[in-house]
C-alpha cells in the first residue's frame, strides 16, 4: 500500500489565481474523500492578506471537521508560526504540518528567515505541539534545486531533515519545488537519506515541471519509498516559470502505481471527479497526459 | 552515445492538420541538422491522396538531397508497396523504412491488409532494396497495445520482429503506437526480445499519450536500448484520443539522457529553434513540459 498525501486543496490552490469560495473549496475535499484519499491537506493559517486564497481557512476547516470528521482522512494544516498554531489549536486539529527549505534564499524571499531563523519558529509550534499531542509533519522545499541558488547539495538536505525529526516530526516531506530533479540525482539523495533515517518516514513532494516526476516517483519506488505528496489534476502552478507545471499531478502517481500493481486506495474515475470540478472551478484545462487521455478515452 | 531517430518531419507532420509547403518542411530538416541529429526521417512515398502532408514527397526528399546531401545524415523514407520504393530508388534514397504492426484489425483500418498480407507487400519490398543495396528499417506498430484489440501479447511483438529481421531489416523500431505501455510491461517485452534478438538491433518508439514516456525511456535504458525515436517539440498527436499527446518529444528524451550523462550529439538549443519554427507553422503548442521549461527559464 502506496500513501498518497494530496495537497491540491492547499499547495494547489494556493498557485492558483481564482479565488474560490469556501463551499467550492469544501466540495473539492469533499470528492476527494469519496474518491478514497485518506490524507488531505486542507488549509493554511497565514495571516490573510498574505495569501489570499487561504484567507477563509478558519471557515474551510470548520466545515470540513463538522462534515467530513467522522471518514477516517486525516486532515492535515499548514502553520507557519504560533499565531497559526493557536488558530489550529482552537479548531481541534490534530495534524499541522511545519515548511522549511535547504536555501536561505528561498526561505529569505518566501517567509522572510534563514533556514536557521525558519527552524526557531518551527520549534516553537513543534514543542507546543508535542505538549498538545498534535501530529507533526515536516516539508523541506528546494530539496534538489532552487531558483536563487540552482543545484542544492545533498548535505543540506541531510542537516535540515535530521533537524526537523529533532523537532519531533513523524515524517519529512522532501521537495522538488521547481521541478529539476532528475532520476540520477532522485536515486543519489534518497540513498544519502537512507542512510540517515528510516526510510517510511520520509516522503517525496515532486514536481512534474520538467515532465520527470513520474520517473522520479518510479526511482523513488526502487529505493523503498512508500508515501508521496501530489495534486488533484496537477492542481497548482510553478510560480517561478511562468505557465510552467507545478505539483505532479495524483492522477499521474495513481496510474505509474497501478501499472506497477500497487495499491492506493483511490478511486480513479472519482478522483477525476474531483479534479474536472476544481479544474472547471478555476478555469483550466489539466496539465496531466494520462488524465486528459483518461477523459478523453473513458479507459485507463 | 544513444542514438535518436528524428520522426518529427514525417510520422509527426503526418498527424498534424496543417498542410505545410516545402520550403517549410525543409527548413524544418535543415534546423534539425543543425542541432545535431544524425537520423532524420524525411517523408513517406505513398499515394498522395492518402496522407495529404506528404503529396510533396518527390519535391521535399529532392530538395534534401540536393541541399543537405553533405551533412553525414541518414534521411530515410517510409515505403509502404513496391510503387513507393521505386520511387525511392529513382530519387537515389539510400534506407527505407517498411511499417507493420501486431494487430491484424489496426493493419486493416490502416493499410487495408492483414499482417500476414503486409509481410507479402514488404518482402517484395525488401528484396529489392537487397538487390539493391538499400538499408531497411522495420516499424512495428501497436507492440504494446492496440485501440481495437486492447493490450497486445508479447508473443506477437516477437513473431512480427523475427519476421521483420528474415526480411533483411537491420533495426526493428518498436512502437507503443497509442501510448498505453507502462514501466512495467516494457521491461518484460524487453526482455523477451533480448532474449530472442541482439539488444542493438531493436529501437523503441514511444508515444507520451499517458506522461509514461520519459519513465519507459529511463527502463529501456536499464534493459540496454541504445536506439530511441522521437519527434522534435512533441510534433503529431495520437489519432486514437482526440487532442491527446503523440510522439515523445525529441527534446524530453534528449532531458532524461542528458540527465543521465548519456550523449546524444543534440544541441538542445538549436533543438528548441527547429521545434518552435516547426510548431508555429502548424499554429500549436508544445506538449513538452521540459521544452516549456526551457523556453520559460533559458536554462536545462
Amino acid at each position: 500500500m502506496i500513501k498518497i498525501v494530496e495537497v491540491g486543496a492547499r499547495d494547489g490552490l494556493q498557485n492558483e489565481k481564482s479565488i474560490l469560495s469556501t463551499d467550492d473549496k469544501f466540495q473539492f475535499i469533499s470528492l476527494l474523500c469519496d474518491a478514497g484519499l485518506r490524507a488531505i491537506e486542507v488549509t493554511s493559517f497565514v495571516k490573510a492578506p498574505a495569501i489570499p486564497q487561504m484567507a477563509d481557512s478558519v471557515e474551510l476547516y470548520t466545515k470540513v471537521k463538522n462534515e467530513l470528521g467522522d471518514r477516517g482522512v486525516a486532515f492535515p494544516c499548514l502553520v507557519p508560526n504560533m499565531k497559526g498554531y493557536e488558530t489550529a489549536k482552537n479548531l481541534g486539529v490534530k495534524e499541522i504540518a511545519l515548511f522549511t527549505a535547504t536555501s536561505d534564499s528561498f526561505t529569505k524571499k518566501n517567509i522572510n528567515a534563514s533556514v536557521d531563523e525558519s527552524f526557531d519558529r518551527m520549534k516553537e509550534v513543534a514543542d507546543a505541539a508535542k505538549r498538545d499531542g498534535m501530529l507533526v509533519r515536516g516539508y523541506v522545499s528546494t530539496a534538489f534545486g532552487c531558483p536563487y541558488e540552482g543545484t542544492m547539495d545533498v548535505k543540506k538536505l541531510i542537516s535540515v531533515t535530521k533537524r526537523l525529526f529533532e523537532l519531533g516530526v513523524y515524517e519529512v516531506s522532501v521537495g522538488d519545488t521547481i521541478g529539476v530533479a532528475t532520476p540520477m540525482q532522485v536515486r543519489s539523495y534518497i540513498r544519502a537519506l537512507k542512510s540517515e533515517f528510516p526510510i517510511g518516514k520520509i516522503a517525496m513532494h515532486l514536481h512534474d515541471t520538467r515532465g520527470m516526476a513520474p520517473t522520479n516517483i518510479f526511482v523513488s519506488l526502487e529505493e523503498g519509498i512508500t508515501t508521496f505528496d501530489s495534486s488533484a489534476g496537477g492542481l497548482g502552478g510553478c510560480p517561478y516559470a511562468k505557465g510552467a507545471t507545478g505539483n505532479v499531478a495524483t492522477e499521474d502517481v495513481w496510474y505509474l502505481l497501478n501499472s506497477q500493481g500497487l495499491e492506493t486506495g483511490i478511486d480513479i474515475k472519482k478522483l477525476s471527479e474531483a479534479s474536472q470540478f476544481i479544474l472547471g472551478r478555476v478555469n483550466r484545462q489539466t496539465e496531466s497526459k494520462f488524465l486528459r487521455a483518461y477523459l478523453n478515452t473513458g479507459k485507463v
